[in-house]
């Protein structure tokens, strides 16, 4: 048994998340003291703002504006940064790392952004920085990861990390809903921020994609370089067709290692299998499902977002440090695991397609289509021609065998050129899970 | 960083497990070095066919039949136990506390027998009983448990926990086969042991719920209290009718906490709503749902048995030793950590039903059917009475509403002995997993 000991806690951000951690440590105090051995004591609070505080039940003689009054004070043993952005955070970390302390993050955008300098950083000066609650909320992922696969050599990661964007496309394939609805409706229910755009258009997914790169293969994709794709542009025929084909389109996350070290890294809108346990996933829940070379596929599922579950992710971190005692052991430094991994240039990725074209409705039109996607060595699994027509043009879907991600783009540039074929191509990947 | 070290492991039993541990920590020793700052290294292998060691590559050197050489050895900093059984296995790893090694085993029938006294034994000579790969085989749920959700209580924890029922069940579920033939399919693909009575009575999950209970709520329940039931009475028949009113039958181990600390733990044939993620969970996979008050539900999916899955789980262990060292810190010790609870009386246990009746054909029945019911205060929700007919009966499927054990089976009892009831009552348990 430990020996009884403290850690002292410098909470940076009271906010949602921050609110939800000062209120879930007060609430089982008592439980991870007899868990950790040890105390977890807030003894300084970051806040600008004295009425949430006050809201909260903080006491007043713990608050303070001023951001050195946690990196500077000794008495703070690990900053907890829950401010977001990426400026006065990335200020707080690099000041509390070079102050000696701990530090416990759920800012995944910072993390994209300046991860290699400031894990650099707090090895550097041998500290913890800890980010459990930086991906997919409250479920461990991270720990599984960096622990609970040890043994693995990470063969591909597929995940559902944001709980915005699922949420949305769940209404729209469960109760048909158009975007703009279920949009409509996640703001509603607070699923959804004012201004969605990060989670809509991709990004905050892509952040998640890429801290979990770095964890899994070593190295970080440089900022605007991993290929994003939100579902803004969804549109309900093509959650319909997908159905039809047995798929259901879901926000996917996606990194898969070849065998010649390069990785692929991307976040787009992608017909995964109905029968797959990722396409049962619904609502605001995340899941991550990650294959490992020893232990074959685990999926980890849970809430991605919200006060409580990423309290309970932060938490964890601070146990961690709590337990391990601020001496604690380095594991499974953050990207510099294998170094011999690099993004692979998303023009070589290989992938299935589902390919949707208006196009004028006479014959000979598949012909062509086919012809051009033969032309470019791209095979077709399967067409269908739905009877319901939008004007003058019908649709035509087809579902592509895998191919290179050049010459799809070619063959759908060509495509996109006949004069049969009357609006943008709409493509989206498909992804089976073979092994 | 951590400094070079190594961690000396004496491997007890090299059958499936045993073998997978060995092959497994040559295959991937680099990345175990890089990820560990340590070496893994077998000094020592217990093993009684000298034909396997020889199949394995394992070298004549280390090999030894004599346990005592692998607990007495100071060159041996953990043994790791996979020899199975309660016996031998139990007597390797009192020796191996005593003599200051940690253990690392996946034997959960001896730790649902003597957990208690080995846990009390590894706290005493401050020793680590590790014991990831006895529950859920490669999902890394006993460190999700015991760490990632540390800043919880937990509420309630529903698995599918063993692979061979799982595998049964599905193939009765999905291809429509009997009990007897998708038995024979899985000893064919050796899913199922030649003796399959362990699994598919129930034992085996039993003893992986006795684990989780202890790691959850502190104490081990007394072999043979734990209400357990298994597959082999599984009917075609109920199968179909649980379909028609919208569930899969599934053999769930529930693990729930009562408000007054008592705590509900059971192994039985469940019904469970298609909806539900846990429905998706098919074939050998196992699925463990854990809710806790902090973070929510949380969900854990993977392969739950297998050489490599549970090696994978066995190296996470053997990680956790080499990164913390032999002086590792104990955490979160099981079966003391909050020893308010206790099992609860079956009889106590509140649940919805499936009833299932073969009773004459005639009017009147249903009428006497839910007259007893409703004199022991138990709801119907829905009724269905199949057109097929067996024979000179008729099936009759009633849902009950939520009602206590003891007035079911007081019911089910009375039902039984009318004249119109011409077989003994089918009952399973309905799970809902309200929050």
């Amino acid at each position: 048994m430990p020996t009884e000991r403290k850690l002292r806690i410098g909470l940076a951000g009271i906010g949602t998340v921050g609110g939800g951690v000062w209120a879930n440590l007060a609430r089982n105090a008592d439980l991870l003291q007899r868990r950790c051995g040890a105390t977890l004591e807030v003894v300084r609070v970051l806040a600008r703002r004295a009425d949430r505080a006050r809201e909260l039940g903080i006491p007043e003689a713990i608050l303070t504006a001023d951001p050195e009054r946690l990196t500077a004070d000794p008495a703070v043993d690990v900053v907890v940064e829950l401010i977001g952005g990426t400026t006065d955070a990335d200020r707080l970390i690099r000041a509390s790392l070079a102050a000696g302390k701990h530090v416990v993050t759920a800012n995944k955008a910072l993390l994209a952004k300046h991860g290699r300098e400031l894990f650099a950083l707090a090895s550097q000066y041998r500290r913890q920085l800890l980010f459990e609650a930086s991906v997919a909320g409250g479920i461990p992922l991270i720990k599984a990861l960096r622990e609970g696969l040890v043994a693995n050599r990470i063969e591909s990661i597929y995940g559902i990390i944001n709980g915005t964007c699922n949420y949305i496309l769940s209404l729209m394939n469960d109760r048909g809903l158009g975007y703009a609805e279920a949009l409509a409706d996640a703001k509603a229910k607070g699923y959804a921020e004012a201004d969605e755009s990060l989670d809509v258009e991709g990004h905050d997914a892509a952040h998640k994609a890429a801290v979990i790169t770095a964890l899994a293969y070593g190295f970080w994709v440089p900022e605007g370089e991993l290929p994003t794709e939100g579902i803004a542009g969804v549109r309900r025929p093509d959650i319909i067709y997908a159905r039809q084909l047995g798929y259901e389109l879901k926000l996917l996350a996606v990194i898969k290692a070849d065998p010649d070290d390069s990785v692929e890294v991307r976040v787009q809108p992608t017909l995964v299998p109905k029968s797959h346990v990722l396409a049962s996933v619904g609502g605001v829940f995340n899941a991550v499902m990650v294959r490992g070379d020893v232990v074959g596929d685990t999926l980890y599922y849970g809430r991605g977002a919200g006060a409580h579950p990423t309290a309970s992710a932060v938490i964890s971190d601070l146990a961690e440090l709590a337990c391990l005692g601020s001496e604690g052991i380095y594991r499974l430094p953050v990207g510099c695991g294998t170094c011999a991994h690099r993004l692979k240039p998303i023009e070589d990725i290989i992938s299935r397609y589902y390919l949707r074209l208006a196009v004028v409705d006479q014959p000979g039109v598949l012909a062509r289509v086919a012809t051009i996607l033969a032309a470019h060595r791209i095979g077709i699994s399967s067409v269908i021609q739905p009877e319901s027509h939008e004007g003058d043009t019908v649709p035509l879907v087809v579902m592509l065998h895998d191919a290179q991600e050049r010459a799809v783009r070619a063959a759908i540039a060509e495509i996109a050129q006949q004069d049969v074929v009357r609006a943008q191509p709409v493509t989206y990947r498909v992804e089976d899970f073979e092994t």
